[in-house]
Protein backbone atom coordinates (compact mmCIF):
# COMPACT_ATOMS: atom_id res chain seq x y z
CA UNK A 1 0.00 0.00 0.00
CA UNK A 2 1.18 3.36 -0.47
CA UNK A 3 -0.77 6.97 -0.59
CA UNK A 4 -3.75 7.68 -3.55
CA UNK A 5 -2.56 8.70 -6.76
CA UNK A 6 -2.97 12.52 -6.35
CA UNK A 7 -1.02 12.64 -2.71
CA UNK A 8 1.81 10.55 -4.61
CA UNK A 9 1.90 12.73 -7.93
CA UNK A 10 1.79 15.71 -4.91
CA UNK A 11 4.91 14.02 -3.26
CA UNK A 12 6.34 13.28 -6.76
CA UNK A 13 5.82 16.89 -8.02
CA UNK A 14 7.82 18.68 -4.77
CA UNK A 15 11.02 16.54 -5.37
CA UNK A 16 11.57 19.43 -7.83
CA UNK A 17 12.63 21.71 -5.33
CA UNK A 18 16.14 22.18 -4.63
CA UNK A 19 17.32 20.01 -1.29
CA UNK A 20 14.02 18.00 -1.05
CA UNK A 21 13.87 14.09 -1.05
CA UNK A 22 11.11 11.83 -0.54
CA UNK A 23 10.46 11.82 2.95
CA UNK A 24 10.36 15.96 2.88
CA UNK A 25 8.37 15.67 0.25
CA UNK A 26 5.67 13.37 1.97
CA UNK A 27 5.82 15.18 5.27
CA UNK A 28 5.67 18.21 3.31
CA UNK A 29 2.61 16.79 1.05
CA UNK A 30 1.23 15.33 3.89
CA UNK A 31 1.42 18.64 6.30
CA UNK A 32 -0.58 20.91 3.52
CA UNK A 33 -3.22 18.18 3.17
CA UNK A 34 -3.89 17.76 6.49
CA UNK A 35 -3.41 21.31 8.12
CA UNK A 36 -2.83 23.72 5.59
CA UNK A 37 -4.90 23.65 2.80
CA UNK A 38 -5.19 27.79 2.27
CA UNK A 39 -1.40 27.79 2.10
CA UNK A 40 -1.25 25.24 -0.70
CA UNK A 41 -3.66 27.20 -2.69
CA UNK A 42 -1.74 30.41 -2.19
CA UNK A 43 1.60 28.66 -3.24
CA UNK A 44 0.05 26.97 -6.69
CA UNK A 45 -1.08 30.30 -7.39
CA UNK A 46 2.15 32.24 -6.43
CA UNK A 47 4.12 29.25 -8.69
CA UNK A 48 1.46 29.78 -11.64
CA UNK A 49 1.89 33.74 -11.21
CA UNK A 50 5.79 34.06 -11.38
CA UNK A 51 5.99 31.02 -13.95
CA UNK A 52 3.74 33.63 -16.05
CA UNK A 53 5.25 37.00 -15.47
CA UNK A 54 8.80 36.61 -14.42
CA UNK A 55 11.22 37.11 -17.24
CA UNK A 56 14.20 38.66 -17.50
CA UNK A 57 15.32 42.48 -17.57
CA UNK A 58 16.30 44.11 -21.12
CA UNK A 59 19.11 45.89 -19.62
CA UNK A 60 21.01 43.13 -16.92
CA UNK A 61 18.98 40.00 -17.37
CA UNK A 62 17.96 39.56 -13.73
CA UNK A 63 14.59 37.84 -13.18
CA UNK A 64 11.89 40.61 -13.51
CA UNK A 65 8.55 40.86 -13.96
CA UNK A 66 8.89 44.53 -15.43
CA UNK A 67 10.95 44.67 -18.37
CA UNK A 68 13.30 47.41 -16.92
CA UNK A 69 14.32 45.90 -13.09
CA UNK A 70 14.14 48.40 -10.33
CA UNK A 71 17.97 48.45 -9.99
CA UNK A 72 18.22 49.52 -13.97
CA UNK A 73 15.67 51.55 -13.65
CA UNK A 74 17.65 53.60 -11.22
CA UNK A 75 18.96 57.15 -12.31
CA UNK A 76 20.91 57.36 -9.16
CA UNK A 77 23.50 54.66 -9.28
CA UNK A 78 27.01 55.31 -10.98
CA UNK A 79 27.38 54.73 -14.60
CA UNK A 80 30.57 54.16 -14.75
CA UNK A 81 30.63 51.05 -12.97
CA UNK A 82 29.33 47.26 -14.06
CA UNK A 83 29.57 44.17 -11.81
CA UNK A 84 28.95 41.14 -13.88
CA UNK A 85 28.07 37.98 -11.83
CA UNK A 86 26.47 34.77 -12.46
CA UNK A 87 22.87 34.94 -11.04
CA UNK A 88 20.28 36.67 -9.52
CA UNK A 89 20.99 35.39 -5.83
CA UNK A 90 24.81 36.85 -6.03
CA UNK A 91 23.07 39.72 -7.38
CA UNK A 92 21.19 40.14 -4.25
CA UNK A 93 23.85 39.07 -2.37
CA UNK A 94 25.78 42.32 -3.10
CA UNK A 95 23.35 44.94 -2.65
CA UNK A 96 22.64 43.54 0.96
CA UNK A 97 26.30 44.56 1.75
CA UNK A 98 25.33 48.09 0.71
CA UNK A 99 28.98 48.81 -0.87
CA UNK A 100 28.22 48.66 -4.48
CA UNK A 101 26.46 51.85 -6.15
CA UNK A 102 26.97 50.95 -9.52
CA UNK A 103 24.62 48.53 -11.97
CA UNK A 104 25.02 44.89 -12.39
CA UNK A 105 24.84 42.47 -15.62
CA UNK A 106 23.80 38.88 -14.92
CA UNK A 107 25.06 35.62 -16.97
CA UNK A 108 22.71 33.19 -15.25
CA UNK A 109 25.65 30.86 -15.43
CA UNK A 110 29.12 30.27 -17.08
CA UNK A 111 31.13 28.85 -20.13
CA UNK A 112 31.02 25.39 -20.23
CA UNK A 113 31.21 23.47 -23.16
CA UNK A 114 30.86 20.29 -22.19
CA UNK A 115 27.07 21.80 -21.49
CA UNK A 116 26.84 23.46 -24.60
CA UNK A 117 27.04 27.15 -22.98
CA UNK A 118 28.46 29.38 -25.03
CA UNK A 119 29.52 33.22 -25.20
CA UNK A 120 26.22 33.89 -26.34
CA UNK A 121 23.93 31.80 -23.97
CA UNK A 122 25.17 33.74 -21.47
CA UNK A 123 24.83 37.54 -23.17
CA UNK A 124 28.17 38.22 -23.58
CA UNK A 125 27.40 39.77 -26.96
CA UNK A 126 24.84 41.98 -24.96
CA UNK A 127 27.45 42.82 -22.39
CA UNK A 128 29.93 43.52 -24.96
CA UNK A 129 27.24 46.30 -26.99
CA UNK A 130 26.66 47.73 -23.87
CA UNK A 131 30.22 48.69 -22.79
CA UNK A 132 30.77 49.78 -26.46
CA UNK A 133 28.16 52.33 -25.94
CA UNK A 134 31.21 53.96 -23.71
CA UNK A 135 29.50 54.82 -20.61
CA UNK A 136 30.90 52.06 -18.13
CA UNK A 137 34.83 52.64 -16.88
CA UNK A 138 35.30 49.69 -15.10
CA UNK A 139 34.01 45.75 -14.94
CA UNK A 140 34.02 44.00 -11.82
CA UNK A 141 34.47 40.46 -13.19
CA UNK A 142 32.66 38.50 -10.02
CA UNK A 143 31.99 35.28 -10.87
CA UNK A 144 32.19 32.38 -8.61
CA UNK A 145 36.12 31.39 -8.00
CA UNK A 146 35.19 27.99 -9.32
CA UNK A 147 37.10 26.73 -12.20
CA UNK A 148 33.99 27.81 -14.84
CA UNK A 149 33.52 31.03 -12.96
CA UNK A 150 37.42 31.34 -13.26
CA UNK A 151 37.34 30.22 -17.25
CA UNK A 152 34.26 32.85 -17.72
CA UNK A 153 35.93 35.92 -16.11
CA UNK A 154 38.76 35.27 -18.09
CA UNK A 155 36.94 34.80 -21.72
CA UNK A 156 35.16 37.92 -20.81
CA UNK A 157 38.38 40.10 -19.99
CA UNK A 158 39.80 38.94 -23.18
CA UNK A 159 36.86 40.12 -25.08
CA UNK A 160 37.16 43.54 -22.78
CA UNK A 161 40.45 44.43 -23.17
CA UNK A 162 40.32 45.78 -27.37
CA UNK A 163 38.22 48.83 -25.30
CA UNK A 164 39.31 51.58 -23.38
CA UNK A 165 37.91 49.31 -19.98
CA UNK A 166 39.17 48.90 -16.73
CA UNK A 167 38.64 45.23 -15.96
CA UNK A 168 38.90 44.04 -12.26
CA UNK A 169 38.26 40.67 -10.72
CA UNK A 170 37.00 40.15 -7.22
CA UNK A 171 39.53 39.90 -4.10
CA UNK A 172 39.79 36.38 -3.22
CA UNK A 173 41.10 34.97 0.11
CA UNK A 174 40.73 34.15 3.44
CA UNK A 175 36.79 35.20 4.62
CA UNK A 176 36.39 38.26 7.29
CA UNK A 177 35.90 36.00 10.56
CA UNK A 178 37.87 32.77 8.96
CA UNK A 179 40.68 31.49 10.63
CA UNK A 180 43.90 29.97 8.87
CA UNK A 181 44.28 26.88 10.36
CA UNK A 182 40.38 26.04 8.96
CA UNK A 183 40.80 27.40 5.56
CA UNK A 184 41.89 25.21 2.15
CA UNK A 185 44.81 25.57 0.35
CA UNK A 186 43.62 26.86 -2.52
CA UNK A 187 42.04 29.58 -0.53
CA UNK A 188 45.21 30.49 1.07
CA UNK A 189 47.29 30.28 -1.95
CA UNK A 190 45.04 32.89 -3.32
CA UNK A 191 45.47 35.07 -0.20
CA UNK A 192 49.23 35.07 -0.54
CA UNK A 193 49.66 35.84 -4.12
CA UNK A 194 46.79 38.55 -3.78
CA UNK A 195 48.84 39.95 -0.62
CA UNK A 196 48.65 44.22 -0.38
CA UNK A 197 51.27 46.51 1.50
CA UNK A 198 50.46 48.38 4.25
CA UNK A 199 52.92 50.82 4.05
CA UNK B 1 16.76 46.20 -2.84
CA UNK B 2 15.69 42.84 -3.11
CA UNK B 3 13.72 40.62 -5.48
CA UNK B 4 10.50 41.84 -7.69
CA UNK B 5 7.17 41.65 -6.25
CA UNK B 6 5.91 38.20 -8.00
CA UNK B 7 9.25 36.95 -6.93
CA UNK B 8 9.18 37.81 -3.09
CA UNK B 9 5.14 36.27 -3.31
CA UNK B 10 6.72 33.18 -4.55
CA UNK B 11 9.34 33.02 -1.96
CA UNK B 12 6.57 33.79 0.96
CA UNK B 13 4.23 31.12 -0.06
CA UNK B 14 7.42 28.58 -0.07
CA UNK B 15 7.61 29.34 3.50
CA UNK B 16 3.82 27.50 4.19
CA UNK B 17 6.35 23.90 3.37
CA UNK B 18 7.16 22.17 7.15
CA UNK B 19 11.60 22.87 7.36
CA UNK B 20 11.82 25.48 4.69
CA UNK B 21 13.07 28.70 6.04
CA UNK B 22 13.63 31.95 3.79
CA UNK B 23 16.96 31.15 2.30
CA UNK B 24 15.78 27.96 1.52
CA UNK B 25 12.89 29.33 0.24
CA UNK B 26 15.17 31.47 -2.09
CA UNK B 27 16.79 29.17 -3.44
CA UNK B 28 13.98 27.13 -4.15
CA UNK B 29 12.11 29.96 -5.76
CA UNK B 30 15.50 31.00 -8.38
CA UNK B 31 15.79 27.16 -8.70
CA UNK B 32 12.27 26.98 -10.25
CA UNK B 33 12.46 30.52 -12.35
CA UNK B 34 15.95 30.28 -13.60
CA UNK B 35 15.93 26.11 -14.46
CA UNK B 36 13.05 24.52 -14.39
CA UNK B 37 9.99 26.26 -14.63
CA UNK B 38 8.26 23.61 -16.04
CA UNK B 39 8.22 21.59 -12.85
CA UNK B 40 7.26 24.31 -11.24
CA UNK B 41 3.55 24.33 -13.01
CA UNK B 42 3.41 20.58 -12.63
CA UNK B 43 3.90 21.18 -8.68
CA UNK B 44 1.40 24.24 -8.94
CA UNK B 45 -1.43 21.96 -10.89
CA UNK B 46 0.01 18.83 -8.42
CA UNK B 47 -1.07 21.19 -5.25
CA UNK B 48 -4.64 22.56 -7.02
CA UNK B 49 -5.99 19.41 -7.74
CA UNK B 50 -4.88 17.46 -4.45
CA UNK B 51 -6.15 20.27 -2.71
CA UNK B 52 -9.76 20.19 -4.91
CA UNK B 53 -9.82 16.60 -4.89
CA UNK B 54 -8.11 15.18 -1.32
CA UNK B 55 -10.35 14.27 1.13
CA UNK B 56 -10.78 11.47 3.80
CA UNK B 57 -11.90 7.77 3.56
CA UNK B 58 -15.75 7.50 5.24
CA UNK B 59 -14.22 4.64 6.88
CA UNK B 60 -10.82 5.20 8.37
CA UNK B 61 -10.31 9.02 7.91
CA UNK B 62 -6.98 8.54 5.84
CA UNK B 63 -6.59 11.03 3.43
CA UNK B 64 -7.62 9.68 -0.10
CA UNK B 65 -9.82 11.30 -3.23
CA UNK B 66 -11.92 8.28 -3.25
CA UNK B 67 -15.10 7.86 -0.81
CA UNK B 68 -13.40 4.92 0.81
CA UNK B 69 -9.84 4.26 0.75
CA UNK B 70 -7.63 1.59 -0.69
CA UNK B 71 -7.36 -0.30 2.01
CA UNK B 72 -10.78 0.03 3.81
CA UNK B 73 -11.71 -1.07 -0.04
CA UNK B 74 -9.77 -4.47 0.63
CA UNK B 75 -11.60 -7.93 1.53
CA UNK B 76 -8.61 -9.48 2.25
CA UNK B 77 -7.45 -8.02 4.96
CA UNK B 78 -8.49 -9.34 8.56
CA UNK B 79 -11.55 -7.49 10.03
CA UNK B 80 -11.33 -8.56 13.98
CA UNK B 81 -8.25 -6.06 13.91
CA UNK B 82 -8.35 -2.19 14.54
CA UNK B 83 -5.77 -0.37 14.75
CA UNK B 84 -5.86 3.47 15.72
CA UNK B 85 -3.15 5.98 14.61
CA UNK B 86 -3.01 9.92 14.93
CA UNK B 87 -1.76 10.04 11.64
CA UNK B 88 -1.94 8.85 7.43
CA UNK B 89 2.33 8.49 7.44
CA UNK B 90 1.90 6.54 10.70
CA UNK B 91 -0.72 4.10 8.68
CA UNK B 92 1.87 4.32 5.46
CA UNK B 93 4.81 3.27 8.12
CA UNK B 94 2.66 0.17 9.61
CA UNK B 95 1.97 -0.64 5.96
CA UNK B 96 5.53 -0.41 5.32
CA UNK B 97 6.92 -3.22 7.92
CA UNK B 98 4.07 -5.78 6.26
CA UNK B 99 3.43 -7.11 9.67
CA UNK B 100 -0.02 -6.09 9.88
CA UNK B 101 -3.25 -7.63 8.16
CA UNK B 102 -6.28 -5.93 9.97
CA UNK B 103 -7.79 -2.13 8.69
CA UNK B 104 -7.27 1.29 10.55
CA UNK B 105 -8.63 4.12 11.71
CA UNK B 106 -7.03 7.58 11.99
CA UNK B 107 -7.93 10.05 14.32
CA UNK B 108 -5.88 12.77 12.39
CA UNK B 109 -4.63 14.24 15.54
CA UNK B 110 -4.46 13.78 19.55
CA UNK B 111 -7.08 14.86 22.72
CA UNK B 112 -5.42 18.07 23.59
CA UNK B 113 -7.62 20.42 25.96
CA UNK B 114 -5.50 23.96 25.10
CA UNK B 115 -6.23 23.37 21.72
CA UNK B 116 -9.42 22.77 22.23
CA UNK B 117 -9.17 19.51 20.45
CA UNK B 118 -11.75 17.73 22.51
CA UNK B 119 -13.06 13.37 21.05
CA UNK B 120 -15.46 14.21 18.40
CA UNK B 121 -12.86 16.06 16.52
CA UNK B 122 -10.92 13.04 16.48
CA UNK B 123 -13.80 10.80 15.04
CA UNK B 124 -13.96 8.68 18.60
CA UNK B 125 -17.56 8.60 18.19
CA UNK B 126 -17.44 7.18 14.89
CA UNK B 127 -14.52 5.00 16.07
CA UNK B 128 -17.34 3.52 18.72
CA UNK B 129 -20.12 2.86 16.06
CA UNK B 130 -17.60 1.06 14.52
CA UNK B 131 -16.59 -1.12 17.22
CA UNK B 132 -19.94 -1.47 18.43
CA UNK B 133 -21.16 -3.11 14.96
CA UNK B 134 -19.23 -5.79 16.54
CA UNK B 135 -17.10 -7.18 13.94
CA UNK B 136 -13.72 -6.14 15.49
CA UNK B 137 -12.24 -8.27 18.24
CA UNK B 138 -9.11 -6.28 19.19
CA UNK B 139 -8.01 -2.65 19.09
CA UNK B 140 -4.85 -1.67 18.37
CA UNK B 141 -4.14 2.01 19.97
CA UNK B 142 -0.89 2.76 18.04
CA UNK B 143 -0.91 6.38 19.12
CA UNK B 144 2.31 8.10 19.80
CA UNK B 145 4.30 7.36 23.09
CA UNK B 146 3.83 11.25 24.08
CA UNK B 147 1.96 12.39 26.97
CA UNK B 148 -1.04 13.30 24.35
CA UNK B 149 -0.31 10.51 22.64
CA UNK B 150 -0.62 8.25 25.65
CA UNK B 151 -3.62 10.75 27.11
CA UNK B 152 -5.05 9.77 23.94
CA UNK B 153 -5.00 6.19 24.21
CA UNK B 154 -6.18 5.71 27.44
CA UNK B 155 -9.14 7.91 26.22
CA UNK B 156 -9.77 5.48 24.21
CA UNK B 157 -9.17 1.96 26.61
CA UNK B 158 -11.87 3.70 28.96
CA UNK B 159 -14.19 3.90 26.17
CA UNK B 160 -13.98 0.77 24.67
CA UNK B 161 -13.72 -0.96 28.19
CA UNK B 162 -17.53 -1.56 28.46
CA UNK B 163 -17.59 -3.22 24.77
CA UNK B 164 -16.07 -6.83 24.89
CA UNK B 165 -13.37 -5.77 22.65
CA UNK B 166 -10.19 -6.76 23.49
CA UNK B 167 -7.76 -3.31 23.31
CA UNK B 168 -3.40 -3.58 23.28
CA UNK B 169 -1.10 -0.67 23.12
CA UNK B 170 2.06 -1.44 20.69
CA UNK B 171 4.88 -2.09 22.37
CA UNK B 172 7.76 1.13 23.86
CA UNK B 173 11.06 0.20 24.24
CA UNK B 174 14.63 0.33 23.26
CA UNK B 175 14.44 0.33 19.18
CA UNK B 176 16.07 -2.50 17.62
CA UNK B 177 19.51 -1.78 16.65
CA UNK B 178 19.82 0.55 19.39
CA UNK B 179 22.46 0.85 21.84
CA UNK B 180 21.47 0.85 25.69
CA UNK B 181 23.77 3.70 26.33
CA UNK B 182 22.54 6.26 23.96
CA UNK B 183 18.95 5.62 24.95
CA UNK B 184 17.08 8.10 27.28
CA UNK B 185 15.56 7.04 30.60
CA UNK B 186 11.80 7.08 29.28
CA UNK B 187 12.23 4.70 26.80
CA UNK B 188 14.83 2.57 28.95
CA UNK B 189 11.94 2.71 31.79
CA UNK B 190 9.58 1.84 29.75
CA UNK B 191 11.71 -1.44 28.74
CA UNK B 192 11.88 -2.37 31.69
CA UNK B 193 8.61 -2.18 32.76
CA UNK B 194 7.57 -4.38 29.98
CA UNK B 195 10.14 -6.74 29.88
CA UNK B 196 8.84 -10.01 28.76
CA UNK B 197 9.82 -13.48 30.08
CA UNK B 198 11.60 -15.91 27.40
CA UNK B 199 11.31 -19.39 29.28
Amino acid sequence: MSFSPLIQQLIKALRCLPGVGPKSAQRMALHLLEHDRPAALVLAGALQEAVDRVGECESCRTLSEEPICGICASRSRDATLLCVLESPVDMLAIEQTGGFGGYYFVLKGHLSPIDGVGPEDLGIDRLMERLERGEVKEVILATNPTVEGEATAHYIAEQVRELDIRVSRIAHGVPVGGELEFIDGGTLAHALAGRRSLV
